[in-house]
């Protein structure tokens, strides 16, 4: 017989104790520590607190936009199946317009990829919304382009796409310039799906 | 205008070269080799392929099960969005049982989490399919509690749990007793959706 911890409860509970105990969350302001902890949970890393990035506030942004009933859009369906719909405070659409079947066109159109060129459809719901990127590199610089060029702003950009070409380079240019837009973003590689969605989910309710 | 590589070809050629550059892959074998890069691709970690333990024929063995057809069961929603549905030799039947209606009464029942109750749901399909879980070492764990106590074989088992607890110790179960099953998995509480559906759509068709 394997023995095993097999209550949620109890995992989740020993698992985010863990997580405090090996991480530093000396640098993270209160209204992101539980953001931090959450991502830290979901990958398995504690050390991947050290590398996240934010603007001051941005914590408090995003709960008061998912309060407010703002809308969450993913740039993957991974993202999308990762938000805990029983932890959100207003019933919040949960958007993912990768799948559209005007995306392929609109993307050999634009010369980009679909992750991109998906973030077109966004534009009517953009303004006061919760971004969460959590595959393309594309989707992020895209979507930088967009609020460069006047589209409607968010009310928070959770940055982190995961790769090898454009991630750290995306993800910095979030951080250098938000575009005046609040961000909570992790340096380098490093990212995904799961960490997107991690970081959404803390901010949707304070129960861990 | 912010200059970044758009084109999706590129960008996977361009992230598989940099992987090959990086990682080691000398004690990879060769039905492996595209498995091990894609795991990779998926987190932003070239050295996660150093944690990736598996059994011999294994990537030759989940190969030949899906082209024959066999039934891809997912631990969570995430890892059953990732499989590339395009990708799939035999239109593969991608299952996830976690959300049936049945699951939390028999979590109950059996004082166990959510997800290694959804796997009883598995059991007339487990004979032959390929297995990826990317989310709970609850249910890789009860996954091999239902193998002892004489369930039908998987052809496969991609064993990708992740985080503090059980992770680390649900993988090296498996990895120090299959129970005569073909396996992938890797090392210490490192893991995830992405990785999982990675390892599972690497072996559903030889493209990159």
């Amino acid at each position: 017989m394997l023995e095993y911890l097999r209550r949620g409860d109890d995992i989740y509970r020993q698992s985010f104790a863990i997580i405090r105990a090996e991480a530093n969350l000396t640098r993270i302001p209160a209204d992101l520590e539980k953001l931090a902890v959450r991502v830290a949970h979901a990958c398995g890393m504690p050390d991947i607190i050290d590398g996240l990035m934010f603007s001051l506030g941005a914590g408090e942004a995003g709960r008061a936009a998912l309060a407010a009933g703002a809308a969450i859009l993913c740039d993957c369906r991974m993202v999308a199946e990762g938000v805990t719909r029983a932890r959100l405070p207003a019933a919040n659409r949960v958007v993912c317009t990768l799948n559209d079947p005007s995306v392929p066109d609109l993307a050999r159109q634009m010369d980009t990829t679909r992750s991109a060129a998906a973030l077109e459809l966004w534009r009517p719901q953009l303004a006061g919304a919760v971004v969460a990127i959590g595959n393309a590199p594309t989707s992020l610089f895209h979507l930088l382009t967009m609020l460069d060029a006047g589209a409607p702003r968010p009310a928070l950009i959770l940055g982190f796409p995961v790769g090898y070409v454009g991630a750290a380079e995306s993800k910095q240019e979030l951080a250098d310039d938000s575009r005046g837009v609040p961000f909570v973003a992790v340096r380098g590689r490093r990212g995904g799906s799961a960490m997107a969605a991690a970081a959404l989910n803390a901010l949707a309710t304070e129960d861990e």
